[in-house]
Formats: C-alpha cells, sequence, structure tokens
C-alpha cells in the first residue's frame, strides 16, 4: 500500500502536510509518496526535524494556487504536485492520492487523468461532516453545478458504498434527500424525480429531509445537487463559527466569565473534537477509478495523517470496485 | 391603524396569540381585529384574565392546520381564520395581517384573497434572520420552488425597500446574491443571469456571497431562489439547535460545569436574545398587495406583539406602494 500525497496542497503546505505524512507513516506503517519541489522537501524535513522514513518524493517543480483556473491544471499547471500526484495514481505507482489544494483543480485533474469509473456520469465530493449523533456524508457538496435526477442516484449509490465500508454503518446506511419538506412530493423537478429514482433503488432510503434535521443526523448520505450541497456544506461551517465566536466573546467578558471558561475548558475541547471532522479524512472525491482525497484547506499535520490513514482504507477496502459493480447494470443498457 | 391577527395561527394558538395581541393594543395603541372562533377568544381571555381592549373579534368557526394542504384554504378551509383575516384585509378592515399559521396556505391564500402587486411576478417569503452583526433578510425563503432570473431581481428590489424602511440601513441597505462562490461568474444559469441583472438594477448590489459568509452579515438582502433559501433557513436553525443543545449538554456535566453556567448565564441570555429573530417581527410575505407577516409557527406572546407592531409598521411606511412604484417600468413594458 502507497498513498501519494500532494506536498504543496493547501493553508499550511509544505511543513503541515510534510509532517501528517511522516506521522502517517510512522504511526500506521503506510508507504507515502511525496510529490512536489524535491529540494524545498528535504530541506523543510531537515529544518523541522520530520522523518522521511517510509517517505519517497518525486519532484514536481509546479504549485496550482486556490486562485489559478481549475482547468491550469491540465496545461499551464501540467508540472504541478497536484497534477504529478493525479499522473502517478493513474499510472500505477501509488494506491491512492492525497490533496489539500484547490478543490475545483482536484477535480478537473482527476477526471481527466485518472478518469472516471465506467458508468458513472459525474464524480462529486462528498465531505464527512460531523452530526450530534456522529458523521454523515454530504454528496455532492459542489463538484457540480447542475445535476439530473440519475447522477444524485448515483451519488447515493457511491456515498453508501463509502460510507459502509469506511466510516461504519454497515448494510444500514441510510440515505436521505435534501429537500425543503419531508413529503413524497416536495422540491422541484430535479427532487421529484431523483425521490422516485431512489426509492426504487433497493437502497435504505429514508426518504427526503429537511435542512434544519441535517445537523441531527437525519441520514447517513445525505444527497444534493452540487449547488445546495456546497450551500449546505458552506453555511453548515459559517453558522458554527458564528456562534462559537459569540460564545468565546462570551467567556471573554470580564473576569467571572473568565473563570467559568476554565470550568468548562475540557468538556469545551471534547466538543471541538467532536465537530472537528477532519478525523474522518476529509472528503472522497467519489465516481472517479482511484481511490481520491480532498482534505480540508486548513489541513495540519494530524489531519493529514488521518487522510492519509482513509485513503489507505478506501484503497484497501475495494470500495472503487465495489461502485463499479454497484453502477454495472446501468452501463451495460447504454 | 388596525392590524388583523389571525388567532388560531401557530403551535401556541389561541392563547399566546390573544396574549400578543393584547399586549400589542395596550403597548403601542394599535387597533386589533382578532380572527377565530369567538366564543373561544373570549372564554380564553377571561380564563387568563388578559384585556380584549382595543380588540375587536371576527367569528371565524374553522381552522387550517400545518397538515391541511396550502390549497384548502381556497375551498375546505375558506371559513378558516387564516382565510377570513386575509378576506378581512382584500376587503380594507384590517391595514395589515398577521399569522403564524401554515406558511403555504398563507402564500396562497394571500396571493388568491388579496393578490399581487401588479407587475410582480411571485411573492416571496422574507424571514429577518440573525447576523453577528445585526439582523439581515433572506428572500425567498420557500415561497417558490423554481425560481427565474427576474423573480430574483424583484425579490432585490422588494426586499431592499422593506429593510431600508422598517429594519433601518435607509438608502445604504446592499443586496447580495446566495452563490457557490463571490467570483461573478459562479453558479448555474439561474444565478448567472440574475447577477446580470442585479448589477445592471441601480440597487446597492455587493455582488455573489458565499454561504458561510451568510451569518456574517455578508449583506443585508440576500437573494436567492426559494429552494436555496429554504435550505438556508432551515439549516441555519438546525446548526445553531445541534450547537446549542451540545453547550447546553456540557454546562449540564457535573457541579463543576454547573457552577459556570451560572456564571455566564447573564451573558447567555443577551445572545439567546441576538440569536431570536422574533423581535423583529417575522417575515414579510412581500408582492402581496397589502401587508402580510409571517409570524413563526413558535410564537410566544412577545414575537406576536413584535409581528404586530411590525406589520402596522409596515403599513404606515407605505412600503407596498415603494414596491409597486419600483416595479412600475417592468409593468409598463409588458
Amino acid at each position: 500500500m502507497r498513498v501519494i500525497v500532494d506536498a504543496f496542497g493547501g493553508d499550511y503546505a509544505p511543513l503541515e502536510i510534510i509532517r501528517g505524512a511522516s506521522l502517517a507513516a510512522s504511526e500506521y506503517g503506510i508507504k507515502i509518496l511525496l510529490t512536489g519541489k524535491k529540494d524545498e522537501i528535504i530541506k523543510t524535513a531537515e529544518q523541522y526535524r520530520i522523518s522521511l522514513g517510509g517517505i519517497d518524493i518525486e519532484n514536481a517543480p509546479d504549485v496550482i494556487s486556490m486562485s489559478d483556473e481549475p482547468r491550469s491544471i491540465l496545461k499551464e499547471h501540467k508540472d504541478s504536485s497536484m497534477a504529478a500526484g493525479l499522473r502517478l495514481l493513474a499510472a500505477g505507482d501509488g494506491d491512492a492520492f492525497v490533496s489539500a489544494g484547490s478543490t475545483g483543480a482536484l477535480i478537473m485533474g482527476a477526471t481527466f487523468f485518472v478518469k472516471r469509473i465506467r458508468g458513472i456520469s459525474r464524480a462529486a465530493l462528498a465531505p464527512i461532516m460531523p452530526g450530534t449523533k456522529g458523521p454523515f456524508m454530504l454528496i455532492d457538496s459542489g463538484a457540480n453545478v447542475d445535476s439530473r435526477p440519475e447522477m444524485l442516484l448515483q451519488f447515493a449509490q457511491m456515498g453508501s458504498i463509502y460510507m459502509s465500508n469506511i466510516i461504519g454503518g454497515g448494510s444500514k446506511v441510510t440515505v436521505g434527500l435534501a429537500n425543503v419538506g419531508t413529503e413524497d412530493n416536495k422540491g422541484g423537478e430535479l427532487q421529484r424525480q431523483a425521490f422516485a429514482l431512489l426509492k426504487e433503488s433497493g437502497l435504505n432510503f429514508v426518504g427526503n429531509i429537511e435542512a434544519r434535521d441535517i445537523p441531527f443526523n437525519a441520514a447517513d448520505v445525505v444527497v444534493s445537487d452540487g449547488f445546495t450541497g456546497n450551500v449546505i456544506l458552506k453555511l453548515t461551517e459559517g453558522v458554527a463559527d458564528a456562534i462559537i465566536g459569540n460564545i468565546k466573546d462570551i467567556f471573554m467578558t470580564n473576569a467571572v466569565t473568565k473563570t467559568a471558561a476554565l470550568l468548562v475548558k475540557p468538556h469545551f475541547k471534547d466538543f471541538r473534537k467532536k465537530m472537528d471532522a477532519s478525523e474522518y479524512g476529509g472528503a472522497p472525491l467519489l465516481g472517479i477509478s482511484k481511490p481520491v482525497i480532498k482534505a480540508h484547506g486548513n489541513s495540519k499535520a494530524a489531519a493529514v495523517k488521518h487522510a492519509v490513514r482513509v485513503a489507505a482504507d478506501f484503497a484497501a477496502k475495494g470500495v472503487i470496485g465495489q461502485i463499479a459493480a454497484a453502477v454495472k447494470p446501468d452501463d451495460q443498457s447504454q
């Protein structure tokens, strides 16, 4: 098992990426192939005394940034650490790929260099999010702006397989359709048609779910078009940040509230950990023919370590083979 | 000034509605016309010693519930307290209408009995929501499932006029388009076309806004199609409830954390008040030819009182005349 890691993607690259890769290599014994500027990787590792045991490096002279056009990964930035990693994955030089870099470029590059699974019409970004009762998946969270009902069905199939293999829940993994009400006929044309397909899918479909029930684990896999999913993902972050910011301000009001803060601090740490989805290893890019994981842009070493662990698990469990088998009937009918 | 109030709409009807109406009558001197079962209103007022000074009652024998089909307000439930109130509003027996009942029925009934403003193609539900820096408006939050770009432009026009007159901000009221990124070309066809219209509108348009910035007052008026807006409204409630529930649990852990809770309690009260949008008087149903306010289904007396105050203000400020004037060019071109 070898996981390819983009050393130059993310807000804290390359230092925290190298640190996380090193932790994954030492703690889990996973072989790593780092892509990026080789000299800088070696220099950074020396400077911060990070072990490169179990880690190979493939030189890639360029970096694709958040402000670059996603399409530029195919041309202007084809020698970036991300593009290089994806090509190595396609060539079989590793079993999975992890990047904390530009989401748009990763989707574009993965689709072009690694290709989709046969029968899958669109790849989807599927972050694992924190709910009050544990993690759940949101699919698609923005890989696609426009979606058709059959795409939502495939998102549900892929999400169910990933969740049951990687996160837990086995055959009981539930699927819900994000909608404006719980009644069967809610939503627009897209939702009504997707509902009909999901009902006949053989998946553990619990029906339409309202946005207010999403954080309370209304379903293990929340299916949505990419536009709505992106709003759900980012608004969840925004509302959580706004409320937690307000609560921090309350605790900083005066000496009395600061004392209160000290009293509850250990419990808040547990809460923050529960809210932090990074231990679930970031977002798989489902529908691509090899395992690709998008780590959050703000990933530090621990998040990168978890992403590498999950990427290895994603490969080891044969999730992609299961997805390919699940969509095969559709493929044959084409 | 007389405000018509649906005494039998909402989770705590009729008691809390009558209480709120009575408070509005006594505190603000606003005349009230309550609709609903007259005997029950009088009996409830007597039982709970609620003054009915300044309050008239129009008997309506029926109630439309949350589980009734919205369309039933036109036929099976045409004698409901909500339908009666809307017809009285249309007939000029009051200047504004407040209901905490079924949103769908209210939109249907208002559109049918009271009619839209000439030139407005769709009414929109526009709740006032709590942001970190103060209230903002979300329009449309679910009156329409499918929206066209020109409808979003009208939502922006109506929302700007309401906010500047009723909530504050004057001519500086900003408008943003809810989208999956801040760049000008983001989103699907609907968003790109709406963006072009908003840019040319003469409104104070700040461009596309990402969902994560919505709680931080990225715009005073957040414009959205009704499907996405409904998700934004309900997910904001859901995430806030989930986090606040978690924090309550932390404070209840043991004697130490309970002590901490006591120390910060007064500050949390301020925070809860800030988060509680009910003092902004609920959601105007914009585009209807007379002022209609949807109070939250869980409204208690204070929320009803605020809704009555805002409804009176909505009428007194001539908001509907301003909206009619703003959309007149479109009307003439038809």
